[in-house]
């Protein structure tokens, strides 16, 4: 059981419950269509907390660098995509990683291609990182000739296993509704297999298709015409996800408690030990300016949302300044604690390093005692 | 001498000839003006960037957390402000810390003071934190009657050694011409002056004043009727002082190298490997949205910067979109690094935890090996 009296510093509260029963529904809808669970792992980032996913089938992964990578697969994880661009600075260690685990890289231009059959001893599998709509990376759907000049090379590489095409939909994140998002995803869909159709007829065979977004892929009953969807943050959620309508207060699974430390009647404001530090800067676009995270309260074991009326107002290194209701201003004291449902939970991850779960227990991350960085 | 094409991964790059330069300005100016230099080490987290310090006779400092005090009292340090509210859930651990060295604490309330009295068996340096318009935390200038009821209860406690007032007037980073900052500077450095007459007439004697910005001790050849400055960022700066016009680009004195992963010639943009986990989503608005770094290139031993038109124009948990102008755009290569300028460059220190100067030498912070919370 968690004993609050001994926090005293911002930490990152784990409600392992929740975390495990959204982990179900969304391997459950996976596996119903068919379609291979290849989550995110960069959202956790965590040993402890990969190996829940073991029970529930899932044997490869995502993760978003490779020195993530090193870490799960020194972790036991046999099969690992990393969702980059491959950098061509990193040859070495992923060489060595593929003589170890399946490796599966991201590629988008040929000249990138051509850096790793050249370079790699061992065999690893290749993705083509298609754009439909973010605008971050990859090549454009309607680029047919470009990326079927990249399929083709890939297929004659002696060290590069085709596998397909891979989007990152995310373009959802920036709907205004939740049926634009299975909207948008379902839109993603149809462009990679028109795409994937085209390819066929040029004589590229056996493609597969991944997709990866929470929103569309949480929300949308129907997966569609997909081989592997690879979503992450659906294991805690967060502010962002619950400001998209993706999920309810009751699935965000983790909480950033801060202490109180001042308060100040005439803005109806408390300041509490909880900055850019543990949360991250990411924000939410607000009515009034910009929201760095929602506000719940200390329950017997666990947290409670609050309201949208309760949030964070700014963030500096270490201070955040909350503006509460009336009511919920009256009640707050210096020494309290407040929980700071986190607008990107896995920023939140990344900062704090190590969660508290309800049941008092620590879990470590694969940042909590390493170098951050080399 | 720094061997760049040993860089893998996202690395904070740092010029210690530009800091050391930056550091002998402010405190030849503190100095000359007979004003106690009380850096922040929030910016620079390192003992080993702790000693160039005591070169120019710092030995009272400045820090935001109580575990960063915990490692510079570790390191030698004697005199160390926290300028954070007291947070009355490390009370024990603040205790320890008065037991070791002369500790100073920030108070905006009584009943912290009060607190505080109770728990201590140590003495520690009591300020009472003013706000005179950042309105971020501290008690409002013109409060008279509650600061001076602060003041007159730490002067009769027993454990509370009363120092003075203390503001940081962040208002400056709102400014829109250095004219502006100046300004600000001084209208706030009247205020603290006034208020320390009124207390001075109702019998509270020897208050010290303490200022802090960057922005204000920096621009401001007078630094005013202060006992004490605190300005920490003036060691680095980054892209967000540029963008005020607090310094040039050839006094920022840390760059983030970033691998250049991918090329999208339609949009002018390059993806480098280089996210929100190594350059925090602190951002400046931009006219075409908002700005997340500056763009430097790569030189013999260092970097230069190129100009306003390259920047970071968005950033995920690990990609980063480069927009460059048509010129700087054919010119980078995947493979090539790319040097950003941060935003804020103490939460870049924050999140890359070390530094590689230019010769070559690693230089940890306190964030480097020790777990990142408890």
């Amino acid at each position: 059981m968690i004993d609050f009296s001994k926090i005293k510093v911002p930490t990152l509260l784990l409600n392992e419950t929740i975390a495990r029963s959204n982990l179900r529904k969304m391997a459950a809808k996976a596996a119903k269509q068919s379609i291979r669970f290849r989550p995110h792992f960069k959202t956790h980032q965590s040993a402890a907390i990969a190996d829940w996913f073991r029970g529930f089938g899932v044997e490869a992964i995502t993760v978003s660098s490779v020195r993530m990578a090193q870490y799960f697969a020194r972790n036991g994880w046999k099969d690992i995509l990393i969702a980059f661009p491959v950098n061509l600075r990193e040859l070495a260690d992923i060489d060595n990683l593929a003589g170890d685990i399946r490796l599966g890289l991201l590629v988008e231009s040929v000249e990138s291609a051509k850096h790793l059959e050249k370079f790699l001893n061992h065999q690893v599998d290749v993705w083509i990182k298609i754009d439909t709509g973010l605008h971050r990376a990859g090549i454009w759907h309607e680029d047919t000739h470009l990326i079927f000049e990249l399929a083709s090379y890939i297929h004659i590489a002696n060290h590069l296993n085709f596998k397909g095409l891979l989007t990152h939909a995310g373009q959802t994140y920036d709907a205004k509704s939740p049926e634009e998002i299975v909207q948008l995803y379902k839109q993603s869909n149809i462009d990679m297999n028109q795409l994937r159709t085209k390819l066929t007829t040029f004589g590229i065979d056996k493609i597969l298709i991944s997709v990866g977004d929470t929103p569309g892929c949480w929300l949308s009953d129907d997966l569609g015409q997909v081989d592997e969807i690879r979503p992450g943050n659906l294991l805690f959620f967060d502010a962002m996800m619950l400001e998209l309508g993706v999920c309810q207060p009751g699935e965000i699974a983790v909480a950033v408690a801060c202490p109180v430390v001042a308060k100040h009647p005439r803005e109806k404001e408390v300041i509490i030990y909880g900055g850019a530090v543990h949360l991250s800067k990411e924000r939410i676009a607000g009515g009034q300016g910009p929201i760095f995270g929602y506000v719940a309260f200390q329950r017997k074991n666990g947290w409670r949302f609050s309201s949208k009326n309760n949030y964070v107002r700014s963030l500096s290194q270490e201070h955040g300044v909350v503006r509460l209701t009336k009511k919920d201003f009256s009640a707050a004291e210096p020494g309290d604690l407040i929980m700071v449902l986190p607008v990107h939970s896995c920023l939140a991850v990344n900062t704090l390093g190590e969660y508290l779960t309800l049941d008092g227990k620590w879990i470590e991350t694969f940042r909590t005692h390493e170098p951050i960085n080399r």
